[in-house]
């Protein structure tokens, strides 16, 4: 059975938000999305950087993002695929536990094409305010999330 | 016995610049690195997009980049690592064949964390650059940057 919530980090990510799993690893929306379908990917176990990850880890870890990053792209009617993992506090990484940032892309959906990056860091630091903040209180778009990640679970499969 | 040459797109890279490689996949020594020891992972076979891999291909392609990143985090004394992959044209690929970008990273390398990102793009158009301008006439820093694969070759094993 599906557990009620999995492990990012010290956070807690509610399964309706889930869209897809495979064995060691789990597909989530994103609270602050940077673009449409910007959607994080993480191992089930709480892995902090990429050289801690076992083989099977990264093979289901990049199986998952080759399938999902290929579905959204064409569901989102965009062209390319922004995939990037910040591994490590230096390189920009706020929740210590592997994840994998997938952003479909299209033509000028930013001015500059790496203006998105910024968009990326600024946005996973509101993630973590706001997890955080949801440690004491329920989310307020926890509805919608679960929206965005049934309309997903409708095609990824 | 290795290649002269590997194909990197349209591109050939000199075996000189290759420092590891395994089954499915190589990593090379950058012409445009945007820190030190920012290089580049690729499969050996000529392949546009993440979604055209074959599930040999990524789990070559993680397991080097895992073990690549890792060694050169060391080596270069930097604290994090940023992986990206810019899949297709509206995410910044220059040269179509998929390629990990993998960039040790440091406290304050950049003054705003994701500069970076910029410096990755600015660096891979002029690599495209260069690489046209080396079909007519041999790479003056050929030399250069074998002497830093000869280094990175001595301790990834």
């Amino acid at each position: 059975m599906a557990p009620e919530y999995y492990d990012f980090g010290p956070y807690k990510i509610h399964h309706s938000s889930v869209f897809y799993t495979n064995d060691l690893c789990f597909a989530f929306v994103n609270l602050r999305p940077a673009v449409p379908g910007h959607v994080l990917i993480c191992p089930k176990r709480e892995v902090k950087r990429v050289a801690d990850l076992t083989a099977e880890e990264i093979t289901d870890l990049w199986m998952i993002s080759q399938k999902v990053g290929r579905q959204l792209e064409s569901y989102h009617k965009a062209s390319s695929l922004t995939f990037c993992i910040q591994d490590g506090p230096q390189a920009g990484q706020s929740v210590p536990h592997v994840h994998i940032h997938i952003l479909p892309r299209m033509s000028r959906d930013y001015e500059n094409n790496d203006d998105i990056y910024e968009d990326i860091n600024k946005k996973e630091k509101e993630l973590k305010e706001k997890l955080e903040v949801d440690k004491e209180r329920k989310d307020r778009s926890l509805e919608e999330m679960a929206l965005e990640a049934d309309e997903y679970r409708k095609f990824i499969i």
